[in-house]
């Protein structure tokens, strides 16, 4: 059972969690709960480090940030106990996620579960410590960047071959689009782990990417479920367990991004390679990159490619710093709107569809990318909302939409973070 | 070099400690600190707790007090990279501080330095967090109990055989008196273990008792200073160091003392020993007991003990408990004064003048304790700061005042908790 920091953000949440990971031990389950840093806990900690420091070491950036979670584990324990169970509380490193040196973002090597196991077996109910882990050579603390406590609970779910990793969160689970902008949208009861991929990384943020690459490797069902309502979510499970694939499963979109054109990129072999070589460097991730064949070999051709809006200051440096090209161009009122369905792949005209869609509602498509289950659009970003619509309706995904039996509806208005 | 809360408790505070660590670097010395928790951490962790729990498991409480320490070693590590050199932070665990398994208040019974040395070899200042270790048994996270920070560093100094254990506070040393009440109070260069030992048993709060006793028995020079001054302390050290023993070294007072009076104590062999063992199971340190002979048979001995005022009610429950004396009263409203001096024990006398100086002030004397160089006289708290001025004043203590010569002036006004 995985919480996030808004699961135990306020004395009442973290209580809230407690009650719900009591409940399952009661039912006669062994259980291992990760938990994130409360609320602003995080948010906090930066700010601390900010006052002393402009490039603070990582090494102590790691120190620093591994304590938030360690406060939400020791509270959740001393709740367990006061309901009756024995609860103790592990770090990352006493739980045993073994990871290599690369501070602040460091990942997974190994999982040395023995010390959860005996703890289990003694009748504990066993409180881990999200996000971070201690490295193999120097034994260091490590972190493992933002959203790595999803990472954490799948990784642990797989070392000790659990029945379900469960991820709760504000919302009830994935949907077809996000219900602040679709209000038919409709909770999904079951994705597969590539499609839930494509939703990562395409704008959905219920799960964290490399926690759903990590469940995919290892096999690991996720249930994906809020802390604040009974009844199911959505489970993550591989292609061959679910029971149809619809040809579309979900809308998603992001907001959050930019575009570079770079103009009159110069004629030369490898000029491409070195751009992206740049970006890489900078650590920038780079979406959907298209180019335009050159109107004459003198002018040069004409390339276009999208990044997070955040890492928008640090590609144009670092391609001037490469000066490839005669002028490097800015747009960051564009959006990214996106269709998910496992059953696209054997069925075509799909794209054909979305591109007639959006035509019809008068949305120019700017930018496309295309995986085998996944076509993206990047259009306006005034237009993102009408077109999430449009796709939503015109493959009629809100349909047979499932409400919740025991839903109290108290959460229905929360902000879903598809 | 350990900086207790106050002295990194804002942004500026922890630049000033990292820059007097990054100083005494620069002097060629190798720097092991250690640092507190910073300024309200540890209360605001505790709020914590108790908007969670009404009674938490005691080794959640130290998993979770443990990381206020962790946040300030961060932190400091940062900003010394800033100036220039390299340095690392360590948990208490990490630097290799063993505890018992006595949660929220553990001793140290081992001290394996290797981490810390090789980080020193490596051109490091390390900072260790304070106040907490690592069990043997169960390698759990154990905090010292509250001024433990002191404990952690004199433990280190001895274990890396340190030139000397510098505390930084924010007084500037061990005064004859406490400046608040005395103003002629003056600054000691040098205070023996054992006049230092019974000045922070009978109310001196510049060092925590354990960690004196801890230095006096491994022979660590301990210097008490100010992280808000230049200028020298008060040094701590044996006795034979020091170069001449004044009969009368300090006068210390505390404010913070109840009184128990079992009135009717039944005559029977053991009783006191029954009494006094269930405080001692009830974790009530006893301070002065004096007991009358009965003025009958029947009637049976008054006995009274004094108690710090914290643990008068559980005191009061405990002696209930036991059954012992007809009739239990309790007096909150008392204190006590002493003078301190190993010269004290050659000097015949110096209790007949102490008794000679109260009565000339009128001040009626309850109870007397002495040590061979001590003598605690419990007066009404209302008096208290009367007998301390008298008795500085008739032991001459401020005539050799030592001023600083670079002192600022500037904490002239702090509060100074001797």
């Amino acid at each position: 059972m995985k919480f996030g920091g808004t699961s135990v953000a306020e004395p009442e949440d973290l209580k809230r969690a407690a009650a719900r990971i009591v409940a399952e031990r009661e039912r006669g389950n062994k259980v291992v709960a990760v938990l994130s840093a409360r609320g602003e806990t995080t948010d906090d900690l930066l700010t601390m480090a900010s006052e002393i420091s402009e490039r603070p070491s990582p090494r102590e950036m790691d120190m620093l940030l591994s304590t938030g979670e360690r406060i939400s584990c020791a509270l959740c324990a001393m709740a367990i106990w006061d309901l009756g169970h024995q609860a103790i509380s592990l770090t990352g490193s006493q739980a045993g996620i073994v990871t290599d040196s690369s501070h602040t973002k460091a990942r997974i090597v190994d999982v040395r579960a023995g010390r959860i196991e005996q703890a289990l077996e003694q009748d504990n109910i066993v409180l881990v410590a999200g996000f971070q882990g201690v490295s193999t050579d120097s034994k260091d603390v490590t972190t493992l960047g933002r959203g790595g406590s999803d990472t954490t609970a799948v990784a642990l779910a797989a070392a000790l071959d659990a029945a379900v990793c469960e991820i709760y969160t504000d919302v009830a689970g994935v949907f077809s689009a996000d219900p602040r902008i679709v209000s038919e949208a409709r909770k999904l009861a079951v994705v597969s782990f590539e499609e839930m991929l494509e939703m990562a990384a395409s704008g959905a943020r219920v799960l964290q990417l490399r926690s759903v690459e990590y469940a995919r490797n290892h096999g690991v069902r996720i249930h994906c479920r809020s802390s604040f309502e009974q009844g199911t979510g959505t489970l993550v499970i591989a292609e061959d367990e679910t029971m149809e694939n619809p040809f579309v499963t979900a809308v998603t979109h992001s907001a959050d991004e930019a575009r570079v054109t770079l103009s009159g990129v110069r004629n030369e072999p490898g000029i491409a390679g070195r751009i992206f070589t740049a970006l890489a460097d900078a650590n920038v991730n780079v979406d959907v990159i298209i180019q335009n064949e050159p109107v004459s070999t003198e002018h040069g051709a004409d390339l276009s490619f999208t990044v997070a809006r955040d890492d928008l200051a640090t590609a144009v440096a670092a391609i001037r710093a490469e000066n490839g090209a005669d002028e490097v161009l800015t747009d960051e009122q564009i959006g990214k709107v996106s269709i998910i369905g496992a059953g696209m792949r054997s069925h075509p005209g799909v794209a054909a569809k979305v591109f007639r869609v959006l035509g019809g509602e008068g949305i120019n498509i700017e930018m496309i990318s295309t995986s085998p289950i996944k076509i993206s659009c990047v259009i306006a970003a005034e237009r993102v909302d009408d077109a999430v619509r449009a796709l939503h309706r015109a493959f009629d995904l809100g349909a047979d939409a499932v409400f919740e039996e025991d839903s109290t509806g108290e959460h229905e208005a929360r902000a879903h973070p598809l």
